[in-house]
């Protein structure tokens, strides 16, 4: 199909969700409410790591309006793996629902069911719980010390949550004796958490069949679904779990959540429903963040800018328990063998437990870790070597055929084009060699620019297995339904998916429903993560589409006596090449005679991914106030390769967000935990710091269809995750540019950036 | 297979339905509550022809706690069906959702919405309706003569709902002229009405996309969907049916009904949700009954009891609309060229407006009022011919190739087995040759025993199309969803369905779930009507399991390194024949590695179905006081032949129920209308004769296994509709050897039997 043929895809097609959204119509996990249903609480650990000794609950289920209360004696005693994604080899079960030992400050040790909200946060003051402290981790020197305490028994020992990931290519020895330059370096990155609009909430009831009905905002509801049943005993067809709109995730929103499991076992004993709903403060305290991290990267040049060695180690910070952290460093660890082609590479990256809270999945996890430290390190070599940041990145960027972090070689690169692309739209040569740096209105201020880049997989990790599924009914007037287990965090997937099933279909959009979010009704699905929606689940829904497609132009065939592959079908209408008027529609072709349908209409498609990979380069300009310290992101331009772009507006809002979002990593956002005693000092948004619609830059938009990949929908590949990425480098290496100052951190805050200035002052 | 190899068809097993239905916890459509839920109520009119010529609203409107009023005048005028069964191509759409005319006492002129049903009902007092009276049409004979007030002007004319349906085979008068014995004479039905625990009920809410969401009692969510789409110009897409339980809808709750619509049009006029629930006497006024009827019937027999012609004209009363009376004429007409074999039948079928309320669908339509007779007169031709009546009944009983009412050759034909097998085990002859018939306690009550027989088709109608579908899914554990479209009207359907899925694909019955009743998300259903649920989506279910069962072998296959026909699967485990030790659980053939099923298994199945009939012949024994004239009936021997029996307990509900209900019909149901000006006289449990308990007969089923039908799931048949057929006519004969009346009509009340023995006393 040419470019101009399509009708639907590519266009920014109104979302059948508008309304709702606008109105408050829009039904989110919080808004249901059930006749005779209970609000649950949690009490939480005033203490990072202890032995409970005794919890006595009587005074709490003595207050009038409490129905129940659970401890560590009352639920079953199975380890589980917090995180339901699939798993690799390594990972370890770690989590009771409940246990007799306090891990981090903050931890559920009980939980109560009460009337209303009000009783049940009432009652948790009543529960006397009374422990023995245990000597706390609350850092990574400390958790990887030989004599440190041990938070699991369970896992290989020594604090790690899995083995070290190792990998190892080419002759690293040899790669840096063939290097002009050695650059080596530390890097550390914070806490940022994702601030979802929507905390997390969710609603269990049960059934007189012992059947579990769940609603809850996750982003893999079928993940949620197994771990539920393997910890309560169930089988599948016994848990349903149900999700409509949701107010983000961001990742985070896929793991199975302590509260989750509460909530059906206080429901279960209390036999009716009950709505568990976090605070603000719960999202952070009971929530996940990005995992803080700590590298050392070494690498090696050549005088013309080749990167000819890299050594790494990394080290994630997983908090309490492991949720997602041997994905993390998988990814983590297997990203830093590419984006910037190198031959010689050794890679160690590990995860350790801390008496902090679990670190979990959050947009490009690994990755921005990984590239924020290899982008500034390459604008450090550059800045050595005298060669423009971005030919030096144009040298090195990764090229069609090398070998992607999965191990397959790459299909689709368009990096290259990313960065040619950006530096001549942004003018970065000009801006660069702009004398004038300072602010007319202001001489304090210095402005910058800087380049990072990057490249994210769908589908796209060792050891990662995945499979989109879709099905396609069409009803007797030929309006369709889409059936996908796809979740709609917010990001409008399942516009996309309808466009996808429109356009490969031959209706109007208008015409395509998409039904999601209910295990029992919808296909199996792996989970809206790893910015694969579109890409997995819009393959999917392709292959049913096309063979109802198939299905309806054999039977307009025998109808209009023609051969299937001279009839088209546009928009609900069936044509015949060459022969304008002989035209049927679908209606015509497929609807009922005598109330029947001409036959069941309807298609599942399965589609098992190939390895598929987007890319961006962006360009930013900063302006440092270099008496205050503070760092403004005037200007962004993202420029982005993600293959053929379904919704383009679409596309550009994942763009925008995951900007803001990686400006308040680069620069604000930080959730802070004391580190001599595992307390949270900044747990809600006065104190945690979010750019707000009055910090954000003005940012130009470039989509390329530079690369487009051949196992997405018409070459669709990912966007999620990438513009999260790509921004922090950018960031910090334009405020390099802008006061000579480097930072191998994150978030760089106004107090970093005058001690950086007063060192370069006093620096010989 | 075999019958020893069966595990769970044919075996009466749990309902998974059972512990909500006992606790209540079971959701039916008036357990629905919403927040901001209004109420609607509809004001009827109080006379049964008339022209509106002013309505006034406004003081309802002003009255505190109205949210809506309308009348004809704010609703589209789109004549529609009203009943969305699949209709025959001589149907007329006669109806209006509101019209400025009345054909019937109690049709509705104007709906009210408001805060609760205390208020819409008071808000009806106070709409003032003006009208013109029209001259009634209260009964046949005035709607066929020449200058009768014609009810509506679409149509064929002369108060006919469709054109007259007439059949001829063979040469009416050569029979005639061969038959020794000729018997003429005419029948009557009354008007029984299907009363169902559960009075209509629906619940409409329409979103901001301008979807209705739309739950119902109903029993044809699809052409539920289909009619509302239709009439409120909407995309299928754009209207979700949904409906759970049932309590009952024996046929009639297939049609569109008024109520329906202009819940659906206030809830869009309020934006806000709005329930309509019947009073149990508006399930009388405003719903629907079975068809009154008259019939001439003239049969010729030679002295053998041969029956050799058969002539009958039928008239139908179908009440102000026309609703189900194509299909009731169709079927009533063409069920009397079977049963007794007849080579010269001529058949005339009409159906006639009246200003009564809607005859519809229920329970055995047209075959319970053509079967009556035709059996009424085969005992008066046994009695005159000196033939015993079960003699009689198996010289003429239809036999396997005889041509169906549907046109085909019969397959699968049980009557004489179920006539033979039946005379046997009620000892048929020694009770008729018993002298004594008097009650020992009570010698002024006579003892009668009577025989009736009867065959219904499923699918099985001229000009029916019918189409089931079903979807399997397969979770991971090997536990599974069935997706079915099919209602659950309180049968058990749904365990059928359970049970013939678990069965074939070879799993265990607990580990088969049932989705139902969501037009968005199960698979297109023609509804649950004509006792075919079982046999038409039960095959579908078959296939869809078949092939999931295909795709789960041939990979355990792979895996044990076998050939696929060499493996069974029986309860879940994958068993190698002549290897017991090599078997594999469906989980480890199909189970996920690292999250992630081995393949999607989800299967469709589609079935058109063959014709199906089923037989049965009813041994009663009655008795009758003479001095109060009250008819008791004490015993009944059903025997039916239904093919294969899935769910053995269920299909004996189904039957005892009918007998419960047929009896209701042939000695005390009757909703009177006055015949003078058309208004209902007995609108009410408390006028309105059924049953109770404690007026059961003792009720010995006996289920044959006769006469497989080849196209239903291993053999299996309908069983629905068939116990109500064979009840009223074997009540009639049996009444007619204890008194040694005859009586034609139904129901035959105890003032009827007192008169017809004041008649026999009187004759010479």
């Amino acid at each position: 199909m040419t470019k101009q043929d399509f009708r639907i895809v590519g266009k920014s097609v109104k979302r059948a969700d508008v309304i709702e959204k606008v109105t408050g119509e829009g039904k989110y996990t919080g808004d249901y409410h059930m006749p005779g249903m209970l609000y649950g609480k949690i009490k939480r650990a005033e203490i990072a790591h202890a032995k409970i000794t005794r919890i006595d609950v009587s005074r709490a289920l003595a207050y009038p309006g409490v129905k129940a209360v659970l401890t560590h004696r009352d639920v079953p005693r199975v380890l589980h793996y917090g995180s339901p994604h699939p798993r690799s080899a390594s990972c370890t079960k770690d989590q009771y629902i409940l246990d007799d030992r306090v891990r981090f400050w903050g931890e559920g040790v009980a939980a109560v069911a009460a009337i209303s909200e009000e009783v049940a946060d009432e009652a948790l003051d009543l529960i006397d719980v009374e422990h023995e402290p245990l000597p706390g981790v609350y850092d990574i020197d400390t958790a990887q010390a030989p004599d440190a305490p041990q938070l699991h028994d369970v896992g290989p020992g020594g604090n790690l949550v899995i083995p070290p990931v190792r990998i190892e290519r080419g002759d690293v020895e040899r790669g840096f004796a063939e290097a002009d330059l050695i650059l080596e370096g530390e890097f550390e990155g914070g806490r940022p958490v994702p601030t979802y609009m929507e905390p997390n909430v969710c609603v269990a009831d049960w059934d007189g069949s012992n059947k579990l009905t769940f609603w809850t905002s996750t982003q893999t509801s079928f993940m949620v679904r197994g771990a539920l049943a393997e910890v309560l005993g169930l089988p599948l067809n016994k848990v349903r779990v149900l999700v409509d709109h949701m107010g983000g995730g961001f990742g985070a929103k896929q793991d199975l959540f302590q509260h989750e499991f509460l909530c059906a076992l206080l429901a279960k004993q209390c036999r009716r429903p009950v709505k568990m709903e976090f605070t603000r403060r719960e999202t952070f305290i009971a929530g996940r963040s990005r995992h803080p991290f700590r590298m050392w990267l070494k690498q090696g040049f050549r005088k013309d800018g080749t990167l000819v060695a890299r050594d790494m180690k990394i080290i994630f910070e997983s908090g309490a328990y492991g949720s997602h952290s041997p994905g993390v460093t998988n990814v983590g660890t297997a990203s830093a063998t590419s984006l910037y082609r190198c031959e010689n590479v050794r890679l160690d990256g590990r995860a350790v437990y801390t008496n902090t809270p679990i670190s979990g999945a959050y947009r490009g996890y690994g990755v921005v870790q990984t590239y924020y430290a290899l982008d500034i390190q390459m604008d450090e070599a550059a800045e050595r070597l005298g060669i423009d940041p971005v030919e030096m990145r144009l040298k090195n960027a990764v090229r069609e055929g090398d070998i992607a972090p999965s191990g397959h070689p790459i299909v689709g690169c368009g990096l290259e084009a990313c960065i040619s692309h950006g530096a001549d739209a942004f003018d970065w040569a000009g801006k660069r060699n702009n004398p004038n740096r300072s602010d007319p209105r202001n001489p304090a201020i210095r402005k910058g620019w800087g380049i990072g880049c990057e490249m994210h997989g769908s589908s796209a990790y060792p050891g990662i297995k995945e499979q989109g599924n879709a099905t396609v009914k069409m009803n007797e007037d030929g309006s369709v339904t889409l059936l996908t287990g796809a979740a709609g965090l917010g990001t409008g997937a399942h516009t996309a998916l309808a466009q996808i099933v429109a356009e490969e279909l031959g209706v109007t959009f208008e015409s395509v429903s998409v039904v999601h979010g209910d295990t029992d009704v919808v296909p199996w699905d792996i989970g809206a993560f790893a910015s694969h929606t579109t890409y997995l689940v819009g393959s999917a829904a392709k292959i049913a589409a096309a063979e109802l497609r198939e299905r309806v132009l054999a039977r307009a065939a025998e109808l209009l006596q023609e051969s299937a592959e001279n009839l088209g079908l546009v928009d609900g209408i069936i044509t015949v090449r060459g022969n304008p008027g002989q035209s049927i529609t679908l209606v015509e072709a497929m609807g009922p005679t005598r109330g029947v349908p001409s036959e069941h209409l309807i298609a599942s498609g399965s589609y098992t991914p190939t390895k598929s990979y987007s890319f961006a380069a962006h360009f930013v300009e900063v302006a440092v106030d270099t008496e205050t310290g503070i760092i403004e992101c005037r200007k962004v331009m993202p420029v982005h390769d993600v293959g053929k772009v379904i919704h383009p507006i679409a596309a550009q809002g994942q763009i925008e967000g995951g900007i803001q979002q990686g400006i308040g990593h680069t620069l604000t956002e930080d959730y802070v935990i004391d580190r001599t005693n595992g307390r949270s000092l900044n747990a809600g948004l006065v104190d945690y710091k979010m750019p707000l619609s009055m910090d954000m830059p003005d940012i130009e938009t470039i989509i390329l269809e530079a690369a487009p990949d051949p196992g997405g929908p018409w070459g669709a590949k990912g966007v999620g995750e990438d513009p999260i990425i790509a921004i922090g480098p950018a960031i910090c290496n334009a405020v390099h540019d802008a006061i000579g100052v480097r930072f191998h951190h994150y978030p760089i805050t106004p107090e970093d950036v005058l001690k950086g200035l007063k060192a370069r002052r006093e620096q010989p």
